[in-house]
C-alpha cells in the first residue's frame, strides 16, 4: 500500500481494561499491529505525525464522558474545533483503540476534498494510521505556526483556556490570577491571557523547575510549588491581595489551598480536575481516610457569605468565540508575547506513560506524541 | 414621656455571649428595661411594632459578619431597602442590644420629615424603642398590604429571593426548579417566582405539616421533607428529570441531597446557608466524625464535568432591581397569584426563642415578633 510504512500494518494502542485505581499503569493498555483495510468510497488515509496527550483520557478510559451535549449540527461541523466535542464524549470501550486528536498527513485518498500530502488535524487515536469519511479532517495551513499547535495552545485545550477567561474570568488590571497547572496546555494559555490583561498573575505548577520557567520564561509574577511542604502557606504569601479569579486545571490539592484565599465577589472558573477523572463512572470508597479538609458545605457557605461565582465551562459550548480565538492567539504568538512550550514523546507506543505522566504532572509543557 | 409605655422603659434583648456551639441558647441573651433618654436634635423615637427575625442574625453573633461591602452611598441613602445592607454586616458586640429590621411608629420628632404616628420601616433591633436621627428609617404607607411586609415579603427576604432568581436563577416553563426552606421568608418567594415561570417546583421543608401546605396552599408540584429518613429518595423520586435549578435557603443537609441531582448546566443559586451560620468568625472543629459525604472537591468535579454555575447573590448587590420587585410582588399579591404567611411570636423577650425557632426550621411561614 503506497505511503504506508511498517510493513503495511498499523501501530495501535488499545485499552485493555479499565483502571481500577486512580491512576492508570501500563497494564492498562495493549500495542497491538494491526492490518490495514483498503479504502472504501470516500475514505481518506492518514499517517499521524502528532497525537495530542490530554487528561480527559482518563476519565475516558472509564467509558462515556459526557453523557449528552447538545448537538449543534451544522455549527459544529462548519467549525475547525467544534466537531471535535462529539468525539471525546464517546470514552473508549475495552478493546478499542485509545481515542485523540491528531495531526496528520493523507496518504491515500478516495474523497475529492482532501489530496495526498494534504496537513490534516483530525481525530485519529493512539495509532499510526486511521481512515476517515473526510467528516472528522480539517485541512490545516502549514505555513507560519507550525501545524501541530492545532493540537495545543490553537487547538481544544488553548480554546479552553479562552473560553474560561472570556466566560466568567475576565481578568484585569489590579486583581490577582491564580491559574493551577500553569505550565499545562490550557493552564499556560490562560495564565498568559491574564498578564495580557495586566493582573498580578500567580501559577501553580509542580517542582520548583516549572515554577522558575513560569517567572522567567512566561513572565508570570510569581510561582508557587504545589508539590512543597508548605504549599499552601507559600500561595497564601504569593497572593497578599487575595485572589479575584481562581482558574482551575488540576485538582483537589490545588483548589484546597486556593479557595480560602477567594476574596468576596471573586470567581472560579473550573477547566479541569485531572485529579477526578478517575472517578468518573466509577465508585472510589470516599471513606474517612480518603476525606479532604474541605467540605461540600464550606464551599456552598463561602460561596454564599462571599458571594463567589464557581462555572464549569467547556470549551465547546462558547465555540462561537473561536475565530476571535484563533485571531487572538497567533496575533500575541507572531507579536512575542506569548508563548507556548510542548513536550515531545517519541513513538505511539509511549503514548501510555505520556499520559500517565500528565495525570501525575510531570510533562513540561503541551504533551505531544511524535507518531 | 409622651407615647412611652412600660413606665417610660424600654425592653431590650442584648447578646451576653458569642454562642459556642452551633445553636443560641436563652442564656446568650439578656432581658433588660432601659432607660430612655430625651430626644436630641433631629432624632425620633420609634416604638416597635414588629421586629423582623431573620437566620443572618445567627452570624452576627459571632460578630462582623461581612468584611467589606462597597458603600453605595446615594444609591443606598435613596432606596426603600439598600441602607439596611450596611446595618447587617456590622453583627453585634457583647453587651449590645440584638440587631434587626423593624416597623413601627413615631411617638416622638424632632426630625422635619417625620411626624408622630407616622408608619415607619427601620433597623430598631430587639427593644421596645428605638432612636435614629432619621437616616435609617422610611415611612412606609399603611394602606393595601400591611405595613410589616416590608420586613418580609416585600422586604429584605422577598428581595434576596428577587435577586437570586433574576441573578442566575431564571427558571423557566419545562425546567424542575428545587427551593430548600421553602416555607420560609426567603424559599417561599423564590418558589412562587418559580411557580409563575412555569416550571416545575419542588419545595423542601422540615415536617409534613409545611409540605402538605407548600402542596395544598402555595401549589408546589411536590414537596419533601427534609427530616424524613429516606429524605435524599424522596428529593430523587420528586425530581424524576433532575434539577435545573437549585435555590439553596437552608443548610448543609439540602445541599448535599439537591447537588447529586443537579443536571447538566444546572445553576445552583445559594441564597442562605442557616446550618453555616454559626461557623462565622468561628472555628469549629471540622475533624473525622463533622464530616460530610460531599467533599470540596466532589464539587468542584461536578462543577467541571456538568459545566455547572454556583452562585451567591446578596439582595444588595441588585437593588436596582428594587422598583421592578415592589412592583411585580405586590401585582401578583393583589392579583392572588401570590401568597404569604407569618408566623407570629408575642413580646420581644420572646425574640430569643423566636430565633432558636427559625434556626432549627421550627417557623411557619415569615419570623415576626409583634413587639
Amino acid at each position: 500500500m503506497s505511503g504506508v510504512e511498517n510493513g503495511g500494518k498499523n501501530r495501535q494502542v488499545i485499552l485493555a481494561r479499565r483502571p481500577a485505581e486512580r491512576l492508570p499503569s501500563q497494564d492498562d493498555f495493549r500495542v497491538i499491529d494491526a492490518e490495514l483495510a483498503p479504502l472504501g468510497e470516500n475514505e481518506v488515509m492518514v499517517k499521524t505525525e502528532w497525537l495530542s496527550i490530554e487528561p480527559y483520557m482518563r476519565a475516558g478510559m472509564n467509558g462515556r464522558i459526557l453523557q449528552s451535549i447538545q448537538d449543534e449540527g451544522d455549527r459544529w461541523s462548519g467549525s475547525r474545533l467544534g466537531w471535535i466535542a462529539a468525539c471525546i464524549q464517546q470514552g473508549v470501550e475495552i478493546g478499542e483503540v485509545m481515542q485523540g486528536t491528531t495531526v496528520g498527513s493523507v496518504v491515500q485518498s478516495r474523497n475529492p476534498r482532501f489530496r495526498e500530502g494534504d496537513t490534516v488535524l483530525g481525530y485519529g487515536g493512539w495509532q499510526q494510521y486511521h481512515v476517515d469519511d473526510g467528516r472528522r479532517l480539517r485541512v490545516l495551513k502549514t505555513d507560519g505556526i507550525p501545524a501541530r499547535a492545532a493540537l495545543g495552545v490553537l487547538g481544544v485545550p488553548g480554546m479552553t483556556a479562552y473560553a474560561g477567561m472570556k466566560d466568567i474570568g475576565y481578568p484585569a488590571a489590579g486583581q490577582t490570577v491564580v491559574v493551577s497547572a500553569a505550565l499545562g496546555a490550557v493552564g499556560s494559555v490562560a495564565a498568559q491571557i491574564a498578564l495580557i490583561a495586566g493582573a498580578r498573575t500567580v501559577g501553580i505548577a509542580s517542582g520548583q523547575e516549572k515554577c522558575r520557567y513560569l517567572v522567567e520564561q512566561l513572565g508570570l509574577d510569581s510561582a508557587v510549588d504545589r508539590k512543597s511542604p508548605d504549599f499552601p502557606d507559600a500561595l497564601r504569601a504569593a497572593c497578599p491581595n487575595g485572589i479575584d479569579l481562581y482558574v482551575e486545571n488540576g485538582g483537589s490539592s490545588t483548589f484546597q489551598a486556593a479557595f480560602p484565599l477567594l476574596n468576596e465577589r471573586a470567581r472560579v472558573q473550573i477547566l479541569g480536575m485531572i485529579s477526578g477523572y478517575s472517578r468518573v463512572n466509577s465508585t472510589v470508597d470516599m471513606g474517612p481516610d480518603n476525606r479532604e479538609a474541605l467540605q461540600g458545605s464550606d464551599i456552598a457557605l463561602a460561596v454564599q457569605m462571599k458571594r463567589l461565582t464557581m462555572k464549569g465551562t467547556y470549551w465547546f459550548e462558547r465555540i462561537e468565540l473561536e475565530d476571535e480565538f484563533v485571531d487572538d492567539v497567533t496575533t500575541w504568538i507572531e507579536a512575542g508575547s506569548f508563548q507556548y512550550r510542548e513536550h515531545v514523546v517519541e513513538n505511539v507506543e509511549n503514548a501510555p506513560q505520556a499520559l500517565i505522566d500528565v495525570l501525575s504532572g510531570r510533562n513540561l509543557g503541551k504533551m505531544l506524541v511524535r507518531v
